[in-house]
């Protein structure tokens, strides 16, 4: 049998690993027999020389089998989730959600904490009063099956590689490669024992991919991975240029996924919300055609239905389900700072990393993993791209607790906007549809 | 300031780092503030994409400038050492040197451990009874003003880095980069604070590279980096394909080195160990041409001057120097197999590789850095190729003290050898001359 040595040796070299061997890599890391720097070599090998289709499937196999899954085995809703590959002021999957279920599917959501400008469900969630999300394995279940939904943070018996090796590729400039975003995200989804997924794969200054090729790639990755693994799946490439919605901040997207699922959201996350629940219904009800999948969940927002099955949830996972009403009962920042547009014009650019990063600033998410967030701050957007603006008219606030990074914020927020005298050309926020 | 998780990701995207980048990761890593993984990612990155010749020159210079350098300022000889790059029964340093030295020239010859079927001075200079090779940096340079020649084991405090990247690279499958090579070698001769060296980059089965085109890549490479540091510098290409000389393990080439400075050495052996010490003084005395220097090389043999000098430096050492004309003192083996010619036929080839894995098997050589030796046993050659030899001679014998692996290390000395009916082509060993 090769040594470990050997494996990196043979990536390092181009070729090919095959199922076994990456069993070998990822259950030996897992369980500390393999060492983070031979595991960071055979990472940045496969960065540089990159990873086969068939490789990305069997690095996925096996960070999904070193770890227990979600058993609904007798649930006979279909069971499907949708997972986006991140971006700014994307609440899109909370809202998705209950929307899915209250249609009928059981979704099984595993959530995760915010890195970088791109924020997670995780730590929205928690800003939640006494929302608990460390459920356990049976909890999760039990909840799934009552309720169609539930929400719990990651744990170590699923997908227990993934956590390891993403604080790994964090520190080695081993996150961007293809596969290895594929694996993780495909490995932690298929832990829920999905029949179908459905997939926003973000494009733009926003997300983790600025070209739409490489996105697109991304998304192919992923359906391959999934189908190899008899999943029902396809994949919206979504535009995120711009942050999605009004908001980008914990408490803050709470309220406006609230606002959302009773109707009164901002015409783009609520259009992105239905399109995406209606692709979850689609895929997991084969005799329904997706127009009808459309009127299906648009019928749970307008009739009040998903908006109550998330407050039930809420409450099941011990959270005050009254804070989504009464906003007064979320975290609320100290501080307000507003941001004025100079001149007239039309809004041709909000550069969604720059409103992403300034909201790292003021404590909304965190740079590293063990940074502690403030669930109060964040910024809420007055105008959007393609909107016209006064000199002097609102563009956006800033909501703030601690001042220390304040002026760097409002710097970078005041340089994401983009001011022109022309109305710019609309772009589509639903880009393309991969299957 | 770029973090460092920034450079590793420049040499991953194929980017070119400067001299301050690589101080900042080589300080780093030496003192520990950078970790394990990060180094790795960054040495794999480097050995899929590529290092530049500036890259290897400026690493080198990292790797210099991070620990002390052997400071022989009031020395008017000219200070010159050889460098191998490593091969099976190569012991030519330890015959170079006295003669070099005996001619006039200083050097200050820092010894390794070696390394899988590749033998090392200090293991080979570590069979003379109680040779002491720790010598502190006041003790070395002592040695070395004083008879023109010391061996001294790697220190802390002499190129520190490499030992640490050495073992690292050993991992995580970054050995074979050139670069790498080129600079570990590089660092720790400049460390010797040298005005000439001499390299001796072996090609074959027995070496690190098979290749002669990438053996002579190697060694340019190693020219430029010595260049740009003002050393006075040029290189052999020599042959291992077979063993060098007779013997292969530590105390019988003690016993080779001393009869090839007595005059009595074998032909292939002392005709490199010549060649070698004449360029190291053809490099170290500007006004001699190479015929003049091969002469003066050669009558250090003749003359008895080389055997006494290293005898001296043994004794200032602490060692037993009678055990260089007295073998017995040497450490012996217990057991002896010879392996003898299955029928008539030309020596066509005897495949270095395969006598050093057997040697190592002995007990000759480690497989890893904390593996122990047993400096008595090896195997000593009774043909080389183009001898011709009847059915039952003598092709060589092993020596041995524990018979573990005695039947696996003979299969591989049987392997080794081929046999033919013609006369095989005779090879030069000295391939070419780099400069």
């Amino acid at each position: 049998m090769d040594r470990i040595v050997d494996l990196v040796r043979k990536k390092r070299d181009g070729d090919e690993l095959n199922l076994e061997e990456m069993e070998r890599l990822i259950n030996g890391y897992t369980r500390g027999e393999i060492q983070d720097y031979q595991m960071a070599a055979f990472l940045m090998a496969g960065s540089c020389n990159g990873f086969s289709e068939g490789e990305a499937a069997s690095l996925t196999a096996a960070m999904l089998r070193c770890g227990q899954r979600v058993e609904l085995g007798d649930l006979t809703r279909p069971k499907v989730d949708c997972l986006s590959t991140g971006g700014v002021g994307d609440k899109v999957g909370l809202i998705a959600a209950p929307i899915a279920a209250a249609a009928g599917l059981a979704v099984p959501m595993i959530v995760e904490a915010g890195i970088g400008h791109v924020g997670g469900a995780l730590d929205k969630l928690g800003s939640i009063p006494n929302f608990r999300t460390n459920l356990s394995l049976d909890e999760f279940q039990d909840t799934v099956s009552r309720l169609g939904l539930a929400f719990a943070g990651q744990s170590n018996e699923l997908a227990p590689a993934d956590k390891k090796l993403a604080a790994l590729r964090d520190a080695t400039a081993t996150v961007d490669s293809l596969a290895l975003i594929a694996a993780s995200a495909m490995s932690k989804k298929m832990a829920e024992g999905l029949d179908g997924l459905v997939l926003d794969v973000k494009v733009g200054r926003g997300s983790l991919l600025s070209g739409r090729t490489e996105a697109r790639r991304l998304a192919q990755l992923m359906i391959t991975i999934g189908r190899r693994m008899d999943l029902k799946i396809q994949a919206l490439l979504t535009d995120m240029d711009q942050p999605l919605g009004y908001t980008v901040g914990n408490a803050l997207e709470i309220m406006e996924a609230s606002q959302t699922l009773q109707g009164s959201g901002p015409p783009d996350l609520t259009g992105l919300a239905v399109e995406i629940a209606a692709r979850m219904i689609f895929v997991g009800k084969s005799d329904m055609s997706i127009e009808a999948a459309r009127a299906l969940a648009q019928q749970q927002i307008a009739d009040g239905s998903a908006f109550n099955l998330l407050l039930q949830v809420i409450e099941a996972q011990g959270g005050d389900a009254n804070a989504l009403t009464q906003f007064e009962l979320l975290p609320n920042a100290s501080g307000e700072h507003l941001i004025t547009s100079p001149r007239e014009g039309y809004i041709s650019r909000i550069n969604a990393d720059d409103i992403g990063r300034a909201a790292v600033l003021l404590g909304a998410g965190r740079d590293r993993m063990d940074d502690t967030i403030d669930p109060a701050v964040g910024i809420i957007l007055q105008a959007k791209v393609g909107d016209i603006v006064q000199a002097g008219q609102g563009l956006c606030a800033l909501y703030y607790t601690d001042e220390t990074h304040l002026a760097e914020a409002v710097q970078l927020v005041e340089d994401a906007f983009r001011l022109s005298a022309k109305q710019p050309e609309q772009r589509d926020l639903v880009l393309d549809l991969v299957q």
